[in-house]
């Protein structure tokens, strides 16, 4: 199976992302499970803004969006900016929105069957609501939540240290996480036949 | 299979509840599928506050929660106040809370498995944050959302009507609820497997 | 001037409430700053459920509108419940939702120029989604919300201690509710003549 | 008095922005309270991902930065998609995190007395969430919003027009506009001791 991790982190690389760190025990676990993870990290790509697929000739979210149609899962990680998800997370809802109105053959739509789950770091709380907000989101568009699909680190109250400047509470994060992987894994196992155009 | 709805209106039996309306086109297309479904109206219960499955003796609670782990779906049906979902509807959550603790014989949770969705009424704006802020906290929980797994009904711009007071848009909503009924069918029967203990 | 206290603890007299443990220190203030503060236990009232001010003969909710109506200031204080407001918050925005159709001799909402806060203790991540969440629904029925009108006190990630469980960043979220309680005392004494009517 | 309008539409000039047409109500009674307003479409700058207020040589936020501490009140507009602020609202907040930290010479923080309002149009249910979470993180950075400081526009359920596409519910929004524009400059007027270093 397939997986496609995008990370919405403001930082373009080669900058360290927590979210990104965080998200690594995920996508860990995915391989270890047979799951092959392709990533792509928004600030570093050139990104249009609208609700179509393609926007302009130098629009490289396409690239993404062949990735996601071809993949079972999507694994979002983002970071908490002012206790929501960040712009390049809505950006990535906005270009996903194109995808509602593309169905398949047998006019189910192109998400169905495909599961997706969030991972979220900050420097304060926010992460429920981030992963709400990008779920339901998901929900919309299309892709199934497994239960427990989630995974979060802060430590507050009031604004602390990022996810690298501390290790308190990384392993329950790094637990969470990897129960989150075998989550997605097992819902999209079960849900491939649902993959297959009638 | 066996599905439960939790109707969170303010409102008492015998009075009519809109969401209960819109969501009886969920339960027939259920129905017509094979599932039994049986229903609570949280007003109607004697309902603790709390977060333990079982708060006193004249708690009602219990019934439900173990219609819920004897099913394999959960619909939930809530008007919108003040753009949120209700009081009964966050009560549920409070009370479902206790089911993050439960877990089967092989360390599963006692949700695993088990789908949810979500049909929202309004006189006002507000069916989408609704349906997010539920599904949201049925994932913490443990609930698999399948995609698409919700419909609703709202006239706006500002106060408008209630659904039984116009028929306005009202097809758009019962088709887009056959088609959660249909969802949350196809990912319960896929994910069949799962609700099995190891 | 005089200030509401609406607690919305699931829990009723004479349990300890993590979050009016947190009030305290903004109502301090205020009593410092001249203020006359009246406090509600939601909990240990019998209040209906509903969207008018009196429901029934046993509803004490009148209590608590004729309160608010009385006074410059509110302060709302919930725990965190699976990320959201606790239902007896999301009830009293219910029953506040009735004073969007009170108005004065001049025309003007009853809540204008009324200012409101929110403090929200709980053992997870979430606090910000619940200011959010309490603020939204009081600028819909009318009241002012003033910058940084707020404290919370939580400690992840993951389920952690209660507030009265450890003294870890109390400090912070002291210091931030009597800045709170600056702001409100301000604004309220700013807005005084829009709470007469013309 | 001043006021600066940030529209977040996705799209750049010359192409029309349902939500600054209905912003056009909210500027034009502002203006005709003697307030002066400077308008800001986030699509036409360029503007760099970050939490400081200058990030580049080429960025132009600081110009948006530098008009809304001259200004003492705020205006945003945004479409909803996905249910949710535009990703230009929350790059917006993401960018006006930093003035948390700019404090005036008496301490108090640059945003201290100032206002906000939110004005969003949609294709489908949405605008109260979107209000909630715009207002809710300008209260985090130091605004104040005024009691019912909003208005929207949507006509659901479900994908409807868009609000140049019809006239229904236009005069319920622009109502709600005009209203909003005074409470905006009747709380700046009431604050206007607040904006001034003690």
């Amino acid at each position: 199976m397939k997986a496609v991790l995008v990370n919405c982190t403001l930082k373009g690389s080669p900058e360290p992302s927590n979210s990104a760190t965080l998200a690594g025990v995920v996508t860990d676990e995915l391989r270890g499970l047979g799951v092959s993870v392709q990533e792509f990290r928004l600030a570093d790509l050139t990104l249009d803004h609208g609700v179509e697929t393609q926007m302009s000739d130098a629009d490289e979210w396409p690239r993404v969006h062949d990735a996601i149609v071809d993949a079972a899962m999507l694994v979002v990680t983002t970071p908490t900016w002012v206790g929501r998800p960040s712009s390049y997370a809505q950006q990535m809802l906005e270009r996903l929105d194109a995808m509602i109105a593309e169905t398949r053959g047998d006019g189910e739509p192109i998400t169905w069957g495909k599961v997706a789950g969030v991972v979220v770091t900050g420097n304060e709380d926010g992460a429920h609501h981030v992963i709400s907000e990008i779920s339901g989101g998901l929900v919309d568009i299309g892709f199934t939540i497994p239960g427990q699909a989630w995974t979060y680190w802060n430590r507050g109250p009031g604004p602390g240290p990022d996810y690298s400047q501390t290790s308190a509470g990384h392993e329950w994060s790094a637990e969470t996480g990897r129960t989150m992987a075998r989550r997605l894994h097992a819902v999209a196992q079960a849900l491939a036949p649902l993959r297959e155009p009638a």
